[in-house]
């Protein structure tokens, strides 16, 4: 074993402004640092009970089936699709980037058969041809779509998605990963059936938590399920007697104590700062960096009417090796920008403005960090003067 | 939102002796307070692999796909059961208390078929049961036993039913969630295929990460499947991509970065320590605590030669309510032990000595507590008088 490390990890300091994680306030690194208590005892319930109205204010909604799967995002979409979806049920999944793929190997995973209807990286879902989808399928169960498509940045019609299915019947089940706390999430008024998000987007805590809420009508077709869930983990049945038990909760599993601490304090800065303030300063920062950009001569991706303000994929300008910006950028200044995923690989840039890192700070760092890696092929000095413009006037 | 909380949690001090979690280390609550980075970061990458060789060494095996599910020991379960298990495969299950029942759950949402070797709660595993069950039996996919059981604080003996799996051509699945790092678990020694643990036992961490290992046994079974694994998020195949990459590392989910910085600093501290030095002290302080309780006139639940050191089942006393006993624990000293689940409830207590929890101070505050509140119930000042016997002569 002497070849093994002896010493604890200490991260170098970065500015993150990839696809997530984004920046985590040290009031939130602070929290997850108080001393462990026990998953069952009766402060850490009284916890779970107040992170629960947190999620739900999120959220907006009322849904009593609202709480944080032990599990990234992706096992939050996971327990959406388990839970609902069975053998021989038909979805029609909307697929327009990464994420929405990922959905249809979820409904396959559950012996389910997936409609996908597909759009154009880079554009949102169409919502004609969901019309088309579920008319052309009979006893469509659900219909699922990515709300806010990290790999794109395209935002999808949810309200209108969501009133589709339901007028054919179906389920929505509803990706809500970089959209919650960054852009209006309206769970109750959309009607949304299934919601899952992450906490290291827009709600700034690490990762490795997923918020999920149900709606009653969610909730009916679990009840109503004619096979056992698949996944005795992700199973709401019993989850449900944990997180729903009030004083009576049974054990199901030993939730991750110090994580739901980082994502409580997470909540209650969204809370004191107020959502529609976050939405409003989310958008504030997307307009400072898009003028900043703009300036220096780089261009972004998807159309205006359906960019998302969190995650801007910006075009890679002709003749520059993007890996090669993007590890210059670390090197120099610590700064974390994604890279394009799948068909957009090599293609655009993913600069994340989320939560923490959506502050008039990370903007001028982005725009001068650019504008110092990428030389002569912007134009120079303009980025970060058009952001002070856009931010201050 | 006006009833919502806008302050931040702050949890109790706590005392924690029940079956987990257990106390976390100042060093490791600080590691998980450190600043988050991306997980594809290379400085993030780096951590990972340091991770995986100091989890080999605590599982004492070379295995290759050595790392940790981003989720609790039931997620590391599952991990083990969706992976191996295909629909239509015979599992020969082990059930002697709660864990052995959700091993059972997990094969029957494989769609395989459970055969249940049945020992009564309180005792370890029958070997020969076992035989006769792998012998009863043709074709058995694998067989899979729970090495140290947290609802009754018994050890079965891993290398013989290892040892009689691989007789049988069938795999060993074993859950090591209590065992890892309080008694020896020797993976390449007993040639068990999958094992899983959990990072709040006895190895400190919060809770919340599953370690796990793959022989290359397992590895082949794996690669062997007719079907897809049914969880997409804890498929291996995909995991090793992200896990096992080296530098070409792919994107599968986004991994939960300060929790594994915890882990991490709690695997250093136990390398620190040595693993042979960390199972002497959760022995010496086992001996000690039930030098304690004998003294006392309370006894446990276990036969001496199955009894883990780390999980100590102790009776309750005739004429005693045990839940207000424990209310008075938590409330007096803030010291949290467990209760009896299933077939125990209310016949036992369960005490932890697990990792930074098995320590002469939680010897001796343990057996103050009871004695507080037990009162006449005990016999007075014996035994935290026979415990300091038993810990320094």
């Amino acid at each position: 074993m002497s070849n093994l490390p002896a010493t604890s990890f200490q991260p170098p300091l970065r500015i993150l402004m990839g696809p997530g994680p984004s920046d985590v306030h040290p009031r939130v690194l602070a929290a997850q640092a108080r001393p462990t208590i026990g998953h069952l005892d009766p402060a850490f319930v009284g916890m779970m009970d107040e992170l629960k109205g947190l999620l739900q204010a999120a959220f907006r909604s009322d849904n009593e089936m609202t709480f944080a799967v032990s599990g990234p995002g992706s096992a939050g979409m996971e327990a959406c699709f388990v839970n609902l979806i069975e053998p021989g049920d038909t979805v029609v999944v909307c697929v327009n980037g990464v994420f929405g793929g990922r959905m249809k190997e979820n409904v396959e995973r559950c012996g389910a058969r997936a409609v996908v209807v597909e759009d154009a990286w880079g554009t949102p879902v169409d919502p004609a041809k969901v019309e088309a989808a579920l008319k052309a399928n009979a006893n469509v169960k659900a219909l699922a779509f990515v709300h806010a498509e990290t790999s794109t940045g395209v935002e999808s019609d949810a309200g209108a998605l969501c009133a589709l299915a339901h007028a054919h019947g179906a389920l929505a089940i509803v990706d809500t990963v970089t959209s919650l706390g960054g852009i209006p999430v309206l769970v109750d008024q959309w009607g949304a059936d299934a919601v899952y998000s992450g906490s290291q987007k827009c709600l700034s805590a690490p990762p490795g938590l997923s918020p999920v809420t149900f709606s009653s009508r969610a909730v009916q077709a679990l009840k109503s399920r004619k096979t056992k869930v698949q996944s005795w983990f992700l199973d709401l049945t019993l989850l449900t007697a944990y997180w729903g038990g009030g004083a009576k909760r049974t054990y199901h599993h030993t939730a991750p104590v110090n994580a739901l601490y980082g994502l409580h304090e997470s909540l209650v800065m969204l809370h004191e700062e107020g959502l529609d303030a976050a939405w409003s300063r989310h958008r504030a920062m997307h307009e400072a960096l898009k003028a900043g950009l703009e300036a220096m001569g780089l261009g972004l991706l998807v159309a205006e009417q359906s960019r998302l303000p969190q995650l801007n994929a910006v075009t890679v300008p002709e003749g520059v090796d993007e890996a090669a910006v993007r590890a210059q950028l670390l090197a120099r200044f610590g700064l974390e920008i994604g890279a394009g995923l799948g068909a957009l690989a090599g293609k655009v840039w993913r600069i994340g403005l989320m939560g923490q890192s959506a502050t008039p700070r990370h903007v001028m760092a982005c725009l001068t960090a650019l504008e110092s890696v990428l030389g002569e092929k912007v134009k120079p000095g303009a980025g970060p003067a058009a952001a002070s413009r856009a931010l201050f006037g």
